[in-house]
């Protein structure tokens, strides 16, 4: 059996959408600046793309930005929000310790240009609260950026909280929702957002291609300058086959969540609760509070690379955590962030579920990780020692 | 008849680039940061389309970084080299007036940050010379930005001279190849260039998808922060599809290269002895030292604006200038960079040749053109005082 089960990774493209890019690169090849008959087909394809992306964060097609994709529209977001803060003399951000890379990364670049950044910590189930954020402001805040779900631990933030509370103070609002859009309802004005960003292959969408809304009135200076393309924010010709793929997906997930994510909480619950079963395990982030197909376990004694290369061996494809520091020898950020030890951060498995997995999956996976979690530990030093009494256990049986 | 000759602004995807870029979106979609099979397959993908990017342009697969497009790695290559320079207490750039926005608008921003920027003028034809770049390298020189060819006139630039010129004083030396790569033999090493931008759009390749030429040794930092693609010059899951369709259509355009190059010179060369014959019209831009399918001419007593609609009413797209600020009001700074007068600067039409142009397309865009600028100036007031000796021509018969 194969399955392809790292979805927040990236996904397998929908038909819908493969038929939208082919269809644009077909026949839609046009500049979308050229003034002729094929340059304004394409600025037309452009503009219902862009209504489409609207529509599914209740936006306005003049708040969404084209990008080519989450880290490039992230990047943008909180660079340019600290721009318009430090045009203001106002240079502190608030953050979470469990960011994405993109996020994180950034933060620290703007650090070393003479920023503060407050990175608030999570609990055990990796969620930060509200009023964290409420305490953290300061006169000189300029931003607060939270992720919308978390990427490895699947934990969902009280966004809608959080917005309001920066409405409330005056604060500009950026969040992540690279893992949300298209999993979860995602509104932008109930959530009183500023910048959010998206990217087109977390949701069976291209490659290659995001997003980012920026209310009304938020003038953020461009990343890449040049043309006039996106009126000014963003130079380059646009990607409109990765665009109108992109949109096409966005509306297909936004169409089908409710049915999906009955469908995928179903899954991850029986995920969760069959690999409950294994003995020194623990599931990593909230419980229910989390993303529909997303499941996340530390075991005892393991390294997560050897459980995915072996269950790459039974046809099963999971990661260890972020795709994007798959090379890292470091253990996660975010599973140090909720309290996990080192010893046992090394020993993630992290199950995404899409629209290509279904229920008759389940079993094969919890039984694979079931066995090569035994086989693993059986060759373990460690776990002799755990079983010797030489070791102390981190994770109750 | 439908003739498509704006390929200076972006062309049609050749069905090898089409099938390269649907085959990779069907069947080599993972991540290729992904540890197991479908994650490494992709990785494969990747590392074989650097290998084809490199060797097009003489690099190693290690110096090529794959960007959203030609202004992302414009932007980067020219921020880059900047801070590395900044490190060393270098803050002076050379570069021309004749740039793309991507540079103009870049060294703009950088000027504001506190850097210096001689831009050198050009002669009527366009061209800058090895010479000129010389004299105007100081001791606080951290780069030298030129283009190779020029998106609106067709001008080809003397980049090799340059690049030896850069290489011997010790300083950087950046060239936007957009217009090039694909088009010209281009020769990094031959060449001495330390950076090179390119794009896919423009030689029959995929929108949304560039590189950027590194040369090994030289350590730009990446402008969008977050994960570890690209050995951490570049952040974001990679394009893959893109890349690959890039990869194919520029291998592809290589090897057609000398035949496509006599071809599209013929057919250039033949319109521009069609349009001389237009009374009071110009070419912009070197006689031979050209891009093979790059076509410009002003005409007086013209709005380009009016020419492109009215050839459009006839089945071609051709266009006034640069596509990405098809929406200005201004007049080209090529053209008034080249001592073109504001009041013809306006008047021009770019025909930029593509694989999908033939001979027999060129009688049809001579007679075409003829009959629009003959009908526009049959309405225009301008015209009619020039014929009444009201008004002075600024171009000779």
């Amino acid at each position: 059996m194969n399955v392809y089960a790292d979805n927040a990774a990236t996904t397998r493209m929908s038909q819908t959408a493969l038929d939208a890019v082919r269809d644009c690169m077909e026949n839609t090849w046009g500049n979308p600046s050229s003034l002729y008959e094929t340059g304004q087909k394409a600025k037309t394809a452009l503009e219902q793309a862009r209504e489409r992306v609207a529509a599914a964060l209740n936006a306005l097609p003049g708040e969404i930005l084209f990008t080519s994709g989450g880290s490039e529209a992230d990047n943008q977001a909180i660079r340019g929000a600290a721009a318009l803060g430090k045009a203001k003399g106002k240079t502190h951000i608030i953050s979470t310790t469990i960011e994405h890379h993109a996020v994180l990364h950034t933060l620290k670049r703007l650090e070393r240009e003479g920023f503060t950044v407050t990175l608030l910590p999570v609990d055990a189930e990796g969620l930060v609260t509200a009023r964290q954020v409420a305490e953290a402001i300061r006169d000189d805040t300029c931003l607060v950026t939270v992720m919308y779900a978390n990427n490895e631990i699947g934990t969902v933030e009280p966004i809608a909280e959080i917005g309001a509370v920066c409405r409330e103070r005056g604060v500009l609002f950026h969040t992540d929702a690279v893992q949300a859009a298209g999993h979860l309802p995602v509104d932008v004005k109930a959530d009183n957002v500023d910048l959010l960003s998206l990217s087109g292959h977390k949701f069976h969408g291209p490659k290659g291609v995001g997003a980012l809304y920026v209310r009304r009135g938020v003038r953020i200076p461009p990343l890449i300058e040049g043309g006039s393309q996106e009126r000014g924010k963003r130079a380059g010709t646009e990607n409109l086959p990765g665009i109108v793929g992109m949109a096409a997906a966005l509306s297909e997930a936004v169409e089908r969540l409710p049915e999906e994510t009955a469908r995928l909480t179903g899954m991850r619950d029986a995920l969760i609760a069959g690999l409950s079963e294994i003995p020194y395990g623990v599931l990593n982030g909230a419980r229910t509070n989390r993303l529909p197909g997303s499941v996340s376990f530390c075991f005892e004694a393991i390294e997560g690379e050897s459980i995915i290369l072996l269950l790459d061996d039974l046809g099963i494809s999971v990661s260890s955590g972020s795709a994007c520091t798959s090379g890292s020898l470091d253990p996660s950020h975010v599973l140090l962030a909720i309290g996990r030890p080192h010893e046992i951060a090394h020993g993630s498995v992290r199950i995404t579920l899409g629209a290509y997995n279904d229920a008759s999956q389940v079993p094969y996976i919890v039984d694979s990780v079931k066995a090569v979690v035994e086989r693993l530990r059986n060759m373990s030093p460690v776990w002799r020692d755990l079983n010797e009494g030489k070791r102390q256990h981190v994770i109750p049986a």
